[in-house]
């Protein structure tokens, strides 16, 4: 299968910035079928601090069942990641896969078996042959390097519809010759729907993340980026978000560097969501949708997946028409009470509908224009009060079902 | 906009039987763009008794709104039908219509104003001209007719998007000359899933359902029916399912006819519901799914859903492959608990995973080729309890972008 790149790729991306203690490699093992690099390994050269968020479906893959079963001892030493195959439902097969990898790495890095993540991405349902992986362990090991291009290199291994890798770097300069960077690598294109880590991404920081409210700052920041957003409302059975703080930080972050660290850490992680979203499976137009006025925050993100969510929403915007019934449809559909009479709907600066009526100023032909941008801004407001949320998606074109309806052939 | 039939339409439908007490008449208006008929009158000689089920969407159309406020005195003189407009967030616009409308068919029927029920269908957001409506009440009024052919029309008249008229009748022979008749027509094509009446549907008997109970069993034949079908899980803002009692009946059911009606109209609802699936917006792929094995009925109906809905799922039905992970990602996502050395997945008589584990005779050309059927009937099992749901859905093709992102131009 060979797709271009999606049109909403970003031109630029921010390269990883140098860090010690980590390294990476990757080749091709086989599990692709074209010569594609589809395996990844990630060292790290003292035991390091993770912190990890896993996907909530209830047929989860052999490695999040076994990433699960050693994060409470939030030690890394190795992460090996492969596209190809995700070792979902393999029964017994699977379970052997993961321990014969396990073994293997475990004896040639010299380290221990309960220090190694794995994740694995691809079909659902065949069996992984793992003799592929394990036979190039041994080259993965000898290849480790930290360079900005190895980083790049790792990005496009785990790909799978993926059109391009995602990859971007933060930083934070704490002294005069002392800085703080974050280097993030994400994918995911398709079954990307918001219920806790919807894709694979790694995160890797030399900023001291001890402290135990940390995972607390974590989860908030997955809430704001990862999980608002959706491109065709599936979960995945194989994401997790790990964040890995190195053992070699000199000192811990202040008061105020943390806060500072924690901003960067969502910014970054809301230009993977975003990169994600533009790699949708045949998206033309990334969608931010903001609303606001409900009673919590939670009821305002659940009005704005409503609409990110419709299937008539997302093919009205391929069609860059503003058809704002089906807006009114899904904010209807969400369950949330909504008071009519506060309803506004605006595209961009063009507002359709203002404290529920249609807008004196209402201007159909310069809204469908805008909308042929490959930007679009949604602002929806349904009620009084102040609590608010962004979700970001993209719309639902014939590239779509062209994609998913071939994956396999 | 002109689309031929959905590939999926029935050969043959079953006609209204001829009802005493009860008359149609359709013409055009002018609310539908071309020259068809958009305006339906169904007169009842005397005031009957009705049982009614409206959308749960919290931005529903003023016509429903209407029909709850008289719904508690449970009698019908007239119901009055219009497509080509929803009546949808109109504000006080969409109140005035409704009145003018009411005020106008009570003077002319000389009929209680709380007797007459209204619904719309078509496009949300659009101010409703009702003079168009209002002129053509007289002419309504001297063309009713209770034969057949009146309610083909009429069906053919509440049609939006759908591709041909639906409608069906059952009868229960109670006594060697007398019968009881159920007719039923329906719409609905986009915008349909399941919460409590996606569609418009309308269903008129000679029985006599005064007894109390009756309104609990045509929720519980709702639930089976119309609440079981699914094409793109977006919730409508108008639909209702009427139920009418005429007032003639000569006698009440006694116990064996009344569980044999409720039996009929369960038929009938599920031919209707099937007919709206089968009519779905580019629908090639009519799909049964059947799960079994969760502790409540509830969750078997979620977990059919979350496959139904999947638009992943959809997608590769319309590619004809099987691609059974994503049925394991859909049952994983759907929150139900449940035990994977359980999961066994049939397409027909094909198992592809049997209690866990892929199945020794798959084969999946032989499955692939059974997919190329445009009936398709998926079995899913999750568990070893024996509550079991059966859903019904269509493919997701490209269709169905197509006709939605240009439905207005």
């Amino acid at each position: 299968m060979s797709i271009s790149s999606s049109p909403l790729a970003p031109k630029k991306m921010i390269k990883f910035k140098k860090l010690k203690g980590v390294s990476v490699s990757s080749l091709h093992c086989g599990l692709k079928k074209n010569k594609k690099d589809d395996l990844v390994l990630i060292k790290f050269s003292k035991p390091s601090l993770i912190l990890a968020v896993f996907t909530k479906s209830n047929t989860p893959g052999e490695p999040i069942i076994w990433n699960k079963s050693i994060i409470s001892k939030a030690k890394i030493s190795a992460l090996l990641i492969n596209s190809g195959n995700a070792n979902v439902f393999n029964g017994k097969k699977g379970k052997i896969s993961v321990n014969e990898i396990l073994k293997k790495l475990s004896y040639e890095m010299k380290i221990d078996m309960n220090e190694i993540y794995l994740a694995s991405t691809g079909v659902i349902g065949e069996p992984l042959d793992h003799s592929k992986i394990i036979s190039k362990i041994p080259s993965l090991i000898d290849n480790l390097n930290n360079d900005s291009e190895s980083w790049i290199k790792a990005a496009n291994a785990i790909r799978t519809t993926d059109t391009y890798a995602k990859y971007h770097s933060e930083k934070i300069q704490i002294k005069k010759n002392k800085s703080i960077f974050i280097n993030g690598l994400a994918k995911g294109s398709g079954m990307i729907a918001p219920n806790m880590a919807t894709m694979l991404s790694f995160i890797i920081t030399n900023a001291n993340l001890s402290s135990k409210n940390c995972m607390e700052k974590f989860k908030q920041c997955i809430n704001k980026t990862f999980n608002s957003i959706t491109v065709d409302s599936d979960m995945s059975t194989s994401d997790m978000v790990l964040l890995i703080s190195l053992n070699n930080q000199e000192e811990k972050l202040n008061k105020k560097n943390s806060i500072l660290f924690f901003e960067k850490l969502e910014n970054l992680m809301t230009k993977l969501a975003h990169y994600i979203v533009k790699d949708g499976e045949g998206a033309k137009k990334f969608i931010s949708i903001n609303v606001v006025g409900t009673d919590t925050k939670e009821n305002a993100k659940k009005v704005a997946f409503s609409i990110a969510n419709s299937p008539l929403f997302k093919t009205a915007m391929a069609g860059s028409d503003s058809n704002w019934g089906r807006i009114i449809m899904a904010i209807g559909k969400s369950g949330v009470k909504i008071n009519s009479k506060y309803i506004s709907i605006k595209f961009g600066n063009n507002f359709i509908v203002k404290n529920g009526e249609i807008s004196k100023k209402l201007n159909l032909k310069k809204i469908n224009n805008y909308l042929k941008n490959s930007n679009i801004d949604l602002f929806v407001k349904v009620g009084p009060k102040k609590n608010s949320s962004t979700v970001w998606t993209c719309d639902l074109t014939n590239e779509y079902i062209s994609i998913n309806a071939d994956y396999r052939s």
